[in-house]
């Protein structure tokens, strides 16, 4: 069966099901065995009994996206996929956002001129849905969807993405007949408006009030109100960021229904809270400013809870890098701008995978499997990319992660590879970090970054169609 | 301590709390006595044991409402104030309706000049806010509440009446200050529009298909979003007739959590069903639109259980009053009207109370006094009329009921005084019907219709106060 | 109509519905007139504007009960009723307890000679079953339910008096063939005792561990194994001393679902907290044992919520007089005795109704209505004491109480009128407390007990029908 | 790496996490390959493209156990182990259960000799455990875990059988001390014994009476009374046998908090009901007889959503075998004897596999990945059997089946090899069925029984520890 091109010697493989040891034998970038005794390789790495797991997939990452706002995204598709990599992520998928008036085809190409020759690991696209005319429901996306952008995200807030009830019912109803999926962004626009209007008019400027202006139940709400929706039009749907309890309560009692609501979350909510924002003085709580906000300490068990027991399906870095310093990042509106004037997101593309082995695997919160679930597995399927990424099985890329573990490192940001000038992180302990990353059998990152500039491929996304088999035939006309 | 202008001798006096035997002494048509043995009246009526209720209250009926798409409704306040006295209902609150562009204070003056010299019983006016200027929401409605009219509704469907979100939450956080009662139609608006769409683009036009274009999940979402503009806001609202489980248990969720939500049921949602609005051939089944519209027996069921277990405050009957033949009523748009062109409503304003007093008394369901909380009680409370009216107490109103029972009577048009060609309930046994209607001490139904034109008075409210007190304070600015 | 023996004048009069100005007529001890300028009284008491409500009915309150155990309850049917008198209660129902191997009628008749020429209130029944036989089933109960003896206790723990789940099943399939009311304290034996012996193992001995011994799951099981077992039997229930949200959660549920499952509180669940049962030092907390424990603030407030919103039928006492020095109260059993050697209980009859006055009426939280249904109207109701006891109505028993309010009283022992030498609460502030007291028109409270020894008359009980119609039949037959 | 003693080529592999085609290689009975193109075996076996699964574990079976009633049970270790082959499970979990009075040790040992040269496939045994004496907790529990037992099923119903709920604390405290893995039949004993004699007494006799004596409430309310006491001790459970939505919304609620509450459903309540256990005439209904009862088509639904969205761990069969005809099976006390007098269990072993294969995986309902999840793997981990059985894995024991689909069998008892003369699922279409079953690499099914009597072997278990970590530790002295 051999020669292989590398073979990676007794590995403590993890899938989304098992922990097993083996060698694994690699082939034209794909694993083609795993096996005990394998032979006959060109390179050998030995993992030295040390966990294997596939490579993550970041399915929520934003990169060298327009603001609109005079703010600039801190990582390009050179950056963040540097970035990814040395964090154990293999396969990106950030956002092709549609502006309003223009097509969804400019926008995807946008994407692809933005990315050509910088991606260093394998990446896809999600759409953003921001203006579906009939001409983008009836011709662009069934074509872009037949083309691999079989992904796209709508907004229920932000005055330049937001699409209203009743374009999100036409756009959900285009996904069920094409077999696309859709994630939602869940938060009441009208009253993050309201609160932040009244929040500046009593002088409440600082950081912090960023949170006071979307508090939970806007969220819940917006839970609530895409439930129903996907619930009329009876197509999957997947609830981006949630935050805490009460949008998972949301969440949780639609699946109980049998509905297929997914969920999605992000280190923010397990290890950030509204603290994070700092308090009236200072510009400090800038850095975590991200929406929704993080919440609080009971939030957080709530969230840990959901990864344990299945609630979510994935968990992404919602990775939208902006500079704390200097005149084009959190700073762009000015030295201490009002909350509502702070680009809002925060880097975390190259944390994501080691704060939840660390905090999660280490400490016996979730199983390795259940990690690789969440980190890779699930948004394979979800988006598509299953089986050639999410996992660790014959015929798959060679996207995998040696893991060291039993560390004792302090966060600095002075160790990532992203171009921002923070992390949200910054002074937590970890135990472990990724040792060694392989894109398709390739070494990406062995405590240096390696690889050729470019060297990543675009993956046109297959629809997800085994997981969105529908439950039962709505009687209505949809 | 007498003479009495009237004595009602043998009453089974009945509040919502009570029911006990007494003479009921009246005099300036007020109640100044209830006890053993009266003396000294000019004149006497014997309930001869039969059971006394307060007069009705009528808390959500439109008379004399434009409409704005060529119908016209039936009931003016000549007829409708008729209608509801031989039905046992003392008092109307009809809708003084702001339209968009228009003041609030043009729609009082309109509804004043069409009430002038027409009302048989006494009445106050709601607002309906459609368009929430700053103008109205600083100047008008703080104005006008202070002058008497201190409930409004609000709407999240109808594109003539609909509010946004940031709309109601400015309209409620006016409430808030003002101490004003909001009341709230939950329906998504662009959910059924959507869904109106793609029917009439089926072919789907029946009537019956109104129910099909407003399913239950478009009522549960908009209430549980109403829900949370309330909470936001911290202050109580209604959400008026709510038509089955899923809604309810929203609302269940929300009183449980110690949120001043109340909620309203109309008969409709007890006696009919979506089947009540025909099949496929033929426009009876026009007769029975109205919004939410009617679900099936296990919503009924949960109605019913609602009504006696304290989650609803008030039944009222959203009379909406349309005939069935003729060029302005159902058939306005034609005679075969497709169901989005008919004119939405139901008659119902004297049927109300017999309804409930023979299905819901009569039976078993419901105890006497539950029955006067539902339909005269809380209302009086919730907006502002209490004690004036709402009870048979000490210096109220002398309006009462005097019920005949074990009746069989098969409920026939003919039968009543509106001026609606049909009832939704035409066939229906009842087994109770009022005998006598007192209105501030003057007979107005006594088997025949009697009172002197005009003789209804307007009724400022006042705030509604003591059951509004807030829970708690809101951490955010409002 | 007059003459009256006695006329209340000015009076604002409360039910559980309304609050309005008039005077009172009574004649036999009974209320004769509510009108506006009575005349013609052998006596006047003017109450000059103040609140008038129903005297109190304390329906859960156990006067020299034997506890079988070396304590002794500190209240007689003297002193327990004079208690009850002075603090504004006028009916008092404890219980008959049924000595396992022993006739219900023994029990009775024991009760009887112990009441026997001293109560100075009015008093009915409660039998408690701890041996529900055949005879006692077949024979002994319907005899006494017959006799006004309408409602029962079970206990779910207690070793003494504690029926297992068939024994339950057949007493609860009598009370629905017989109409009564079956009353059930619901906690888990088994754990209880389990954790019991692991706490003493440990050598967790002081009062406090009285509280982890049954912690709230332990009531919220039991509470949902109580409603499966009515649900069984399609008969209504009440839940005695409901003491948080877990507990109350499972009932807002079953009521939610039409079940006919009433609730109880008491003041401790609304003023005590697990901290009011001490520190590991000291025997102090030992005032404050009773079952369920009190739980956390956080738990108040759901209590709270519940008494608004209508979750709970009645707030009783679960009065359980034990002096806290000397031989035969909370130490009988030595002066520092282990927590599960504690007698059980708190004193609490004198107090209840201006604890929650204060706390509930002054402060806003509850209407005064609720303040009458909570604590008269609704026990009077489910006991079968209506309309004689109850409310204030024509026909009814003259008991009631004239308020004072805007009091700054803090609350001490002293001022109380109970056999026992503590109260929980001392160095409470209160704001309102009786002005006097009527019982069927005697003075038995005006600033000084009043009233002839054993004046309070035995009052049979009516079988609570119109309360307990049932919602549908049950396929099972039992 | 060669030579291998088999290879399984072209195999379409499934784990619970993955489906790939590759070459499985198998050696000494175990898989050590999983690759493209492998050479060099003994022995190849052509897939051919078909889906190869691991072989199924079920965890819940009863093979040649005493029923102490007259009755027999129809298999034994080789019929039962023979039958399972045959249908694709190859290991199976019977149960060696305490007699009370007895030790666990009889037990054990009696259960061995039954084995003793007779099962054709793996087997591991579940205690059961009647009799928590503080021998067997301090020093009988103790070692048998030790030694391979981990795993032990309580009873809450059977008077055989049944521990009172402080029994069960003092094993779920066991469990807790040892990290075994309690099961959990949950039915409340009194209700059933209650409602039985009721049912008999009224002459309801008929087999379909069961099913009234155990209405879905009695699980419901054992179920949240397990999962109180599994909270109570922190302590996981498994709940075996859910039949239907109320039992599963206490689960799910339980889930959703963080506690670590498994569950386990079987294909009688997704291909049966209530009325599979026939009407009144007639003794064919006795076939379908198990408990709980299969409850109805909506219930079907709610386990098929929980099979899909997680809820669910394990489905297993419950195999009880009993002859329908014949002296010592159904009929064993009488030709009709009343339902309480019926053996009760089905058969099943043998069609789970197909069942779920046919009716979840070909109609698309689950996918085949959730398939293995819930009928292999996660048994083998609750269990302690993984990484050994419950996967496709390097190092695994190669247990697995080649799956035969786009069949169109009518399931008829002829075809299956237990020594049951009928199964309850004749008649019904199956689409797909084991071609092929390996155990250890041995071929035990390829159309016709194989391998050799008492091939195989027991599996001590291994506790359960990973996937029991403890989420938080209580505040209780446990």
């Amino acid at each position: 069966m051999g020669p292989f091109d590398l073979i990676v010697r007794n590995a403590k493989a993890v899938t989304a099901a098992d922990v097993f040891t083996c060698d694994i034998g690699i082939r034209d970038g794909r694993i083609v065995a795993m096996a005990e005794g394998l032979e006959g390789a060109a390179r050998e790495i030995d993992a030295a009994g040390r966990h294997v797991t596939p490579g993550g997939i970041d399915s929520h990452i934003h990169l060298d996206q327009p603001t609109g706002d005079g703010s600039v995204m801190a990582d390009d598709f050179l950056s963040g996929t540097r970035s990814a990599a040395c964090g154990g992520t293999t396969t990106v998928i950030p956002f092709a956002c549609q502006q309003k008036g223009g097509t969804l085809r400019e926008a995807v190409d946008d994407y692809h001129r933005r990315a050509e020759g910088k991606p260093l690991i394998d990446y896809a696209f999600h759409l953003i849905v921001t203006d579906p005319t009939p001409e983008v429901l009836t011709t662009e996306l069934p074509q872009l969807i037949a083309e691999g952008y079989t992904s796209f995200k709508l907004y229920m807030t932000y005055d330049a993405l937001k699409l209203d009830d009743r374009q999100i019912l036409d756009t959900l109803s285009l996904a069920r007949r094409e077999g696309a999926m859709v994630m939602l962004h869940a938060e009441n626009r009208d009253c993050i408006a309201w609160l932040t209007e009244k929040l500046l008019a009593a002088g409440h400027t600082a950081p912090r009030f960023h949170a006071s202006s979307r508090p939970m139940l806007v969220e819940r709400e917006a839970t609530h109100r895409a439930i129903a929706l996907a619930e009329l039009i009876d197509v999957p749907i997947l609830i981006v960021h949630v935050s805490g309890r009460e949008a998972l309560e949301q969440i949780r009692r639609a699946q109980g229904l049998g509905l297929k609501i997914y969920a999605e979350t992000c280190p923010q909510y397990l290890f950030l809270t509204a603290d994070s924002l700092g308090c009236d003085e200072g510009f400090e709580g800038a850095k975590c400013i991200c929406s929704p906000p993080p919440r609080d300490a009971a939030n957080q068990q709530v969230i840990w809870d959901g990864l344990e027991n299945g609630s979510f399906a994935v968990l992404s870095s919602d990775h939208a890098p902006f500079r704390f310093d200097g005149p084009d990042g959190k700073r762009a509106h000015g030295v201490n701008a009002s909350f509502d004037q702070i680009a809002n997101g925060i880097p975390g593309v190259e944390t994501r995978m080691a704060l939840l082995w660390s905090e999660g695997v280490c400490t016996g919160r979730i199983t390795p499997q259940r990690f690789v679930d969440l980190t890779s597995t699930q948004a394979a399927r979800l988006y598509g990319l299953y089986p050639r990424k999410g996992t660790l099985a014959i015929g798959s890329d060679a996207d995998l992660v040696i893991w060291d573990e039993n560390l004792e490192l302090i966060l600095d940001n002075a160790m990532l590879h992203h171009n921002v000038d923070y992390t949200p992180y910054a002074g937590r302990r970890l135990t472990a970090w990724p040792a060694l990353t392989l894109s398709r059998g390739e070494v990406v990152w062995d405590g240096t970054p390696q690889g050729t500039l470019g060297r990543g491929q675009f993956l046109p996304c297959d629809r997800p169609a085994p997981a969105m088999a529908r439950r039962r035939h709505s009687e209505l006309p949809l």
